[in-house]
């Protein structure tokens, strides 16, 4: 038999064949019901499959960018797969998602299967020092967005890269507790390996060092995990609240790398019969959709994650188009420190 | 240049195809650094890339299975997303995931894409009553393995599915509920057009028919969502909340549809200076991670996830190797009740 096309599914369903091609894509919701029924009718009568060998040989490459995460088990990076996504379709791309743990053999061989699948762009959320795995996918022309990942030391390739100044993200948090009259403040996070995680904990040192306190190492605890502590987010602030809160000379307040350790602060302080923020004040870092909704509402560092997500897809769909003529490079936002109720003035010094 | 193998790798290397083929896979866990560091080399300077037509050609599917969700921003789906592909590497495949929101246009669009791709089975998450939008690709040899959705009335092909008893879900909430003396319970959820949400909409009221209370549809509030409220999960509970509990004889114990809608009224009573469970108490459905580490913890209805995940892979596995005779149908699991804080005794009857 032969393909049956577009213009084959408009003839039987007697609609233009950019109806159908709205329906393929989509774009439905403006038409009229029994429209959409006909065309629907006509694609199953006829057995249409979309033909993207002619699609891919035509543009030259999949209409499919992928995208790599840690993990959706965190809600962060389920987000942010979701406004990737939502940003994609707007520019006419679908998305292709797998979790990573950061494992960079992981990130290889799915780097290498969407390649193999015509796939020419994908956004990597893993924050990894070392870019090296990806580097002969590179060279081949696979185009690359990374998020919160910008040029290390070292690096023999350049890459387009995104997120916000994570050293600034933990600078606002600090500053905070500081200004509420903290001074022994904790730092809880899972393995600091990752390029925000550094960044991070470089942004509480300097933040201390500015006010006149020295940094105390006791006071970072550092979850031991295999695969950067991603699905035990939670488990692990617990751990990390036990350990620090535990201690003959405690902090007064705790920085988590992220909302999931806050919450899992609040759940280990809760253990220990202590109460958030009156015990002990908590910042979390994200500003996830249940920040606001726990009890007490968490004070957090927010990324601006629409316009992080939507110029991640840009700047990929631009190189893939080649429309952008920028050169490679690390875009930056700015965080932003939301009070809301789990910080408050530090009664103990 | 010609095509670059295995064997090649591996003659550079000087080591066994067999090892080129556990770093290609992932599993390098146990290799000396050495070995695999060479391998890598050997990687990169041959530009070795896997050839996947050859491995189509072969076993006449992509090593890839699919799995669309309705959207990964709910921590359910994204644990559910990891959990599948945990499950599928352990069998020997990848996963691409994307997000439909249930819009069966999009399940269409991706489910097409995915078989031009040479993909040629796909885990549906969406629970959906039609699933006719499918039936032109099932037909042509798709497997499909749905979750949360037994054979309907009215279908006209049968397809294999998994799930929990819904109706039991929330039966064995009401009946926490009616044991605790609850007599006016209410039952929060976005949109009721799933199989599950209908379960368990029917459950709840079996449940209360059974103890001999009418069920008052007054105290059924069902949110009005584009999308199913599946991105706006929290905002509708909170919004459910509000308009229940502010009636002249409001509820004494709320049911949410999930853990995430149960948040989102918690938020709503506290806005309204009430508290939980003291004033009402709250069930949810799912048994997320944050369900023990909110404030109370959740009292929930678990679904194991794991085995829910394991036995949908295996059962779509089985179908793409051809090694499972079991007729198509309905896999059913339990759910389990999990007591925890947010629900107690009724002290206003």
């Amino acid at each position: 038999m032969d393909k049956v096309t577009i213009a084959d599914v408009a003839r039987v369903a007697r609609v233009s064949p950019s109806s159908v091609s709205n329906v393929l894509n989509g774009r439905s919701e403006r038409m009229k019901p029994s429209t959409l029924e006909r065309i629907q009718q006509a694609i199953d009568q006829l057995g249409y499959t979309p033909n993207l060998a002619a699609r891919q040989l035509k543009t030259g490459h999949a209409p499919i960018i992928g995208l790599i995460v840690p993990s959706v088990a965190n809600p962060f990076y389920g987000i942010f797969a979701r406004r990737i996504e939502e940003a994609a379709l707007a520019n006419g791309y679908q998305v292709l998602l797998g979790n990573s743990d950061r494992n960079p053999d992981r990130e290889r061989q799915y780097a290498e299967e969407l390649w193999g699948y015509g796939v020419r762009g994908i956004i990597f959320g893993s924050s990894l020092v070392q870019f090296t795995h990806l580097e002969s996918l590179i060279a081949k022309g696979l185009h690359v967005v990374a998020f919160d990942r910008p040029t290390q030391q070292g690096d023999r390739v350049i890459i387009d890269s995104i997120g916000v100044d994570n050293v600034q993200v933990t600078r606002l948090a600090t500053k905070h507790l500081l200004a509420l009259g903290h001074r022994r403040i904790g730092f809880i996070s899972g393995p600091i390996r990752t390029v925000n995680r550094l960044d991070r904990l470089e942004g509480f040192r300097a933040a201390l060092q500015e006010a006149g306190v020295e940094p105390d190492p006791q006071l970072v605890w550092e979850g031991v995990a295999s695969n950067f502590g991603d699905a035990a987010a939670v488990d692990l602030g617990r751990q990390g609240a036990h350990d620090l809160l535990s201690k003959t000379h405690p902090p007064t307040a705790i920085i988590a790398i992220n909302d999931m350790y806050a919450f899992g602060v609040y759940a280990g302080a809760r253990d220990l019969g202590l109460n958030v923020p009156e015990d002990v004040s908590v910042v979390g870092v994200d500003d996830i959709v249940l920040a606001e909704v726990v009890q007490p509402p968490l004070t957090t560092v927010h990324q601006p994650i629409t316009d992080i997500t939507r110029l991640a897809v840009e700047r990929l769909v631009g190189r893939l188009q080649e429309t952008c003529t920028e050169p490679l490079g690390h875009q930056v936002l700015s965080p932003k420190l939301i009070v809301r109720a789990s910080t408050a003035r530090c009664l103990q010094n």
